[in-house]
């Protein structure tokens, strides 16, 4: 495609790096923010920017947070027993919203996967297995709730085997039918688990 | 939804203002940007930056330009008795693909709307009734290349009766049965309009 000026063919190409952005919807961004303000497309940019240099991480649960020990960690309404292992902040966001969860986190900030060439040591996964082993029994339960697919499970097995001396029970959340669900549209491995991890009423 | 810090909280809603994005994938695109490399966010923001601040127009057609008059107003090979009416530049850029127009272009900036609160005053009618009766005869031909939806429409009527005593052709782009299309999967609006419009072969 030939852009009419460089600069905007240079917004393009920069837009239509995020991911599933492709170049038509980034000139599609680049013309909407051509008819803004400069306040405004000045105030999206310098939020980008902050974003990325200003943010820090929790030093306990490595969850994003505005002060070195975060607003969960710092609870004294929290149960301090439990821990919740996940992919990233959003999980935290998403479990957050369920009002059913007490305990504290821990944000990997990955999953293992071998195809994008993620590691066990691009994730916080050592300093997991420290602040486990530094907790002296405080920490009874780990629950596992990572997403449900081949690098899922590899990092739960993962994570289960580097904690396995550490003399603390693991769980992970339980998989199943949805709820709402009809059973003749759940596909046939979740309703097979489902059976076989029946539980009494 | 309540975020884990001011920064994100704020990046959220700074990328959910752009159209077609909403608050969970604004959340994605920014933990996305959390994990590139600062020098890469920061040429992304410079490019909005730069794109709003600096990008010119065509004195003459109205194009995004780097210059004062476009490449397009400039060339020698071009066509300036035939002169082509677009929405904005992706039309432009649209029609320059087909490598079947050689005339200039007028980009209006927008078409008439008023669900939006577009009105004529918005966009460059004026400029380009000036630039016609400027002309002094030599656009022989006005070829209005706007989309076929009420809009358009009533942008094509508006400015067929603002040009009206400026003695000059003005034709449309076909409206017809899309080539490659099925007759039987076409609405009847365009098959009707094929046939009313129909052409010698």
């Amino acid at each position: 495609m030939e852009y009419p000026s460089k600069l905007i063919e240079n917004a393009v190409e920069e837009i239509a790096k995020l991911p599933g952005i492709g170049k038509k919807s980034a000139l599609r961004l680049a013309l909407h923010l051509l008819k803004q303000e400069k306040e405004d497309v000045r105030e999206l940019s310098e939020s980008l920017v902050s974003l990325r240099e200003k943010t820090r991480y929790c030093k306990h649960c490595y969850n994003i947070s505005d002060a070195d020990t975060c607003g969960i960690c710092a609870s004294h309404k929290r149960d301090n027993s439990l821990v919740c292992v996940v992919e990233d902040t959003r999980d935290v966001m998403a479990i957050e919203n369920t009002s059913q969860y007490f305990g504290l986190y821990h944000v990997l900030g990955g999953i293992i996967s071998p195809i994008e060439g993620i590691g066990p040591g691009e994730l916080t996964i050592e300093a997991f297995v420290k602040r486990v082993a530094d907790s002296a029994g405080s920490i009874s339960e780990i629950i596992l709730a990572l997403p449900s697919t081949m690098e899922g499970d590899t990092t739960a097995f993962y994570l289960s085997k580097k904690l396995k001396n550490l003399n603390v029970k693991i769980t992970s959340i339980a998989r199943g039918v949805p709820v709402g669900s009809e059973l003749e549209y759940t596909d046939e491995i979740t309703l097979g688990r489902s059976i076989m991890n029946r539980m009494k009423l």
